[in-house]
């Protein structure tokens, strides 16, 4: 399994859990160090995002809170908070699938590593299998009204 | 101890530590329900800044992924993974010590609350005794040379 097919069953499982679908692995030296869905509602913890979880796990699998080298996989473009932390754990590489123009703070909004204050940029590669990730978002929202 | 100098006692602890000396107070109906200083090196958890952890204590304290009508407490400008978080907490106002050109991103760099997409942006008060914290972080980085 890819890691995005892999992130993708993450999100999956999300979705099943009622929270918002959204997943993201971590892999360094080929192989998949940490994997997380969304957890904010189970865990009533509004940073529980699946970028932060699944580096958090990978930092404590790892010993070490510089990722160097690592590359993460998220289904959705990360939010402000989840970009920053991508660049406080040193992800070489960001690849994600569908772009999020209301929440995304990579290619959208604060577009947190377009500043030169950032003090680590990842190389970033947006859009892969963007439609199914969208569409698993939208089937999710039109679930919940 | 007002909450401020409560945060300025939690960057103190860190310091003695070994971490980068910040700390940050929740404060919501006059009550501090979380305070927590940064515990980067200790956990290896580059999210592990005062601010991530507090904010995650007062929401397992309350039990409530938003903390509508808190307020948050820091002794130095929130970097933009903090900015964000706080957001998403809906932190009703942050006020804040020092000033951070290098890695704050409330004033600085992304300017997280200053862009359309931010779904909540709070009222913020920055450098109440800005002098006293950014002595502390001086100190700090004088030690470590």
């Amino acid at each position: 399994m890819d890691a995005m097919e892999r992130a993708f069953a993450e999100a999956r499982a999300a979705f099943g859990r009622g929270e918002v679908p959204v997943g993201a692995v971590v892999v360094q030296d080929g192989r998949v160090v940490a994997a997380s869905g969304n957890r904010v509602e189970e865990t009533r913890d509004p940073t529980a995002h699946a970028e932060i979880l699944a580096l958090r796990a990978a930092c404590a699998a790892t010993g070490d809170p510089r990722l160097t080298g690592a590359d993460l996989y998220v289904t959705l473009e990360p939010c402000p908070m989840c970009a920053a932390a991508i660049s406080l754990a040193r992800i070489r590489r960001l690849y994600f699938a569908a772009y999020d123009p209301k929440g995304g703070g990579v290619e959208h909004g604060a577009k947190v590593f377009d500043h030169p204050t950032c003090h680590h940029v990842p190389e970033v590669i947006g859009g892969l299998r963007e439609s199914e990730a969208a569409q698993m978002l939208r089937a999710f929202f039109q679930d919940k009204r």
